[in-house]
């Protein structure tokens, strides 16, 4: 439970708030590389941690990340011409490069310094792991650029994606790092208690605190062996996770590790990064493995309202849930592990009322992710830094997911499975 | 005319307020019986007084109305598994009864005492006259279920439906409960002088406050007869009145009661739920003759838009006005006598902004409901019980629309017809 | 740059607020003539300076300007009855006549007084120029009848229009009257250096306070040559300038002059007056000139959606910006020069935050119309009459854009030019 007050200072984003500003100390992928496929095509409209911005590629291939209104009359640069390493504001012809420095200003006499006194407010980015990622946070405190194993991995053994989710982002960061509702939400056979994560519907949760958030294994236990699944909690907001192994015929065989990273748009809607990526240098991640994956999740290319990120089934048509499929076959009558979570975490609202929940002990880790974070603003409150900004604590981390024999520490057993080798 | 402050107290309902907590003294329509057809059938979402609930009929046929959250984590309760006596919540699991008791939790350890601390909101119910009844308020004032002779009519004698109103629930009263605008809202032949509501615009009315509210007549007098019209005002908003006996040929000779109960979905939209039944025991309501009057009021089958219990013809369309037929044939220019209705209270806001109206004597009856509702705020300020909670108070009243000689008192020679017989 | 105190002061317009108080000292087009073409026609909506309002023109063919809602219930007038000499509320049947006395009471008995002491709230109506002008100020301060050119030229030299922008007032009236803008947004011919007002992009600009406002002058030179638009800027909210003479194969022989009125619907939309007219007695303007110039103006008959005033390009569609078009031949990459205009006052938002803008030399005319409007708001508040309420100020006005010999003084050489005919 959280009181009001403790709600608005974990939920809110904008400019100039508690987690607005824990926010801007890290690097957020701000947009996927797919959507500046040219350099000098057209400039994208991004929306993030309430901030509208505009992203462009250059003559040079690099992305821009500016305002969305020019320094001149706030005309929007969205309709700007992107041209010769700059985006041209189309109401006056000012013109701007990837930096924010004023390169052209053609409504003033020739002779004028007024083009030196001028900025357009720009955000540094770093291109990698098909996304781009953005610093939105004071220069002077700027990490070093990301690093995961995900960035590190070959493109053609990495697969990334991004769904609009309806919701604060808090209530998909929780969502995703809590791992008892899968034995509801995601259970796709309700029949088959032979699965053991749907018979052990209160698995053993443990949590160790990091140096970049936690890591936390929750263990099923049937027989003589103990199903574990150690996920990693990234601060702010991303987890990387083992992959699902029984998610379809014949897909045992691909070695993939998987995660999210939630970026707040603004305070009510989040955009989800997807990603997975094979482990294994020998096997690469096929294009149909991806799209067979993503259908899976509810995401697959048709999933998608053509031309955004925004799915199909949503809140307007209660995400087509089919109450018979509900009776005989699993809990939700959903489709779509993707559409099974934002039919639950956008229907608790735009931002969660959590002055009125009752967490048990299935909910260890969201407690946790909140204690982090009520850390890290009072760190950075105090002047100090917030735990998880240096790439160097979690670039070497890795997920698992996997049985080891009844009883035995998971921590020892799966030492080597738990470090990064790309 | 009301100041603003007043008009705030009259018409605000949500939790906490003083309307809200009024209206929370009485037992209120929450939905139509056919909107739950099955048990463990498809849970339907609910909203009224500000609050969002869902309700489901379990497996013996109860109706158990809850919060639309899980008290969890706020997972939407609608999204729920509706099985073995309890809802469902698909996120983790948990399960309630009608009762809001929570009767599994399975993420809990199987001894955890957690499940006995956690209930869900729950209101009591009652199913009658097609409609579940429910109480919001606090139970140790929790009235007797209510009772009147629609709900003892036998179902062949009865016809009941609801349609959404997109303003505040005082305009819907307000509407009702006057009878000089069926003059003009309502005339729907101009030339035809003979008809005596059409030639008469000033009717002479009579409000006698009860202890249920009020009842009142409208007198038309021509020639050697009054034309009486007594209807109920029945607090908080409800108003049961005599049969229209000339919407339509061949139709006279059903002799039908008909009445409305106004329900505040919130503060700006509102449930009518709208009835009538056959008093006479040897002439029940057919199919037909339902179908027919609800076409003539404006809300035939054909009449709402698909799915909903909303109408076709709305605010967004104009009502479809037909301005020639205005010119020729009808005041409005508006076909239904629902709709003409609509778009008057509908036009004046979401919430009417009194500060600025010019009553005069024929709103009477507007007036009085108004003093009886400040005096049941009063009451309930005092902690003292508000005028018609009590079902005895009006169980055994019925209106009437009859003529009688010119100049007898219509309380002596309607008495009879005033008594309900059922 | 403005604070948000005196970007509040200059942009809201709802009654009471300062600049609602000083648009109410000025007559304003309510609505075009077309739009009431028969007596006791359907009335229509009309909604201005964040007023409700219906329109109706009487028997007489005079033309009403009421309240949207009638003074009795607050029942919504634009259902009512337009029927000799007055608009019928339906609701009750209280009739008003156009100067806002209520004619007829039927709800009240024959011999009651109270309808002499209720009135619905009335403007003063001018028909002129096909427009219907309103004074919603005091009536005690009422100006003369607006006069401008335009409203003495004959009929068949005239043509007016309007069109729904989706911004505050002052977007517009700033959009109109830079002039700078035009080499960049109208540029639709980036290839073409040619062309003067291409070549040029930084005008010398010359404003001259009047007193109705501010004559303008922008001066773009090359060779022997100074290539002149003067226009007048007229309090509150009106721009005259001269007729733009490239725009299309075999039309520059028409000697129109061109204008706007931008009238606030509300304190984030607004309606656009255009017009044009002719200047030359021998010359009228034709059926089909105005439709061509409408459509270069991107406001053709076909480019509104059907049954409104707005345009189908608008920013759900993003105004159809065509990126090839961008990169190759026009600067905006958008077609139409309204369209171009609607796509960079409306992308700066509902109301464009100036706090963050940075003016240049280029908007001396943007600071002068400031001025001049916090000069009017400050005479308001001393209680004097502000600048241009007299419509003898700026009747004898002409715009004018023509090219003179380099170095001469426009004002001496273009003084006749300067002077009404009409």
């Amino acid at each position: 439970m959280l009181t009001p007050e403790e709600n608005a200072r974990l939920t809110r984003v904008g400019p100039g708030t508690p987690m607005g500003t824990l926010m801007r100390r890290y690097w957020q992928p701000a947009l996927l590389s797919e959507e500046l496929l040219e350099a000098d095509g057209a400039p994208v409209r991004v929306r993030i941690l309430g901030e509208d911005l505009v992203a462009f590629r250059d003559t040079n291939g690099d992305v821009g990340l500016i305002d969305a209104f020019c320094p001149h009359r706030r005309a929007p640069m969205f309709f700007g011409r992107n041209e010769e390493c700059g985006l041209r504001c189309v109401y006056h012809g000012w013109k701007f490069d990837k930096n924010g420095t004023c390169v052209d200003m053609p409504s003033e006499p020739p002779d004028s310094l007024f083009k030196t006194k001028v900025r357009i407010r720009a955000y540094p980015t770093h291109e990698a792991g098909d996304m781009v990622w953005a610093y939105l946070g004071p220069p002077e405190l700027q990490p070093p650029a990301p690093n995961y194993e995900l960035l590190r991995a070959p493109r053609t053994h990495r697969h990334v994606s991004k769904t609009f989710e309806n919701a604060n982002w808090l209530q998909a960061l929780e969502g995703g790092i809590d791992t008892s509702h899968s034995s509801f939400a995601h259970n796709n056979d309700i029949q088959n208690k032979r699965l053991l994560r749907n018979a052990d519907t209160a698995p053993r949760l443990e949590v160790e605190k990091t140096s970049y958030g936690f890591r936390y294994a929750g263990i099923r236990s049937r027989d003589d062996e103990d199903y574990v699944r150690v996920y990693h909690y990234v601060m702010p907001a991303q987890q990387l996770r083992g992959g699902v192994t029984d998610w379809g015929g014949g897909k045992k065989d691909v070695p993939s590790l998987h995660g999210h990273v939630w970026v707040p748009i603004d305070d009510e809607h989040t955009w989800t990064f997807n990603w997975l990526y094979s482990y294994d240098p020998a096997i690469p991640i096929s294009h149909d493995y991806a799209v067979d994956y993503e259908y899976h999740s509810g995401r697959g290319p048709d999933d998608y309202i053509p031309g955004t990120y925004r799915l199909k089934l949503n809140a307007e048509n209660d995400y087509r849930i089919d109450r018979q499929l509900q009776r005989t076959k699993t809990f939700t009558g959903i489709t779509g592990v993707n559409t099974q979570d934002f039919a639950l975490q956008e229907g608790m609202g735009p931002i969660c009322d959590r002055s009125n929940e009752h967490l048990g002990t299935s909910d260890r880790a969201i407690i946790a992710a909140r204690q982090l974070l009520f850390e890290a603003l009072d760190a950075v409150d105090r002047g100090e830094a917030p735990r998880g900004t240096d790439p160097s604590d979690y670039s070497n981390v890795r997920p698992v997911d996997l049985q080891i024999p009844r009883g035995r520490p998971w921590q020892t057993e799966l030492e080597r499975e738990l470090i990064a080798r790309f």
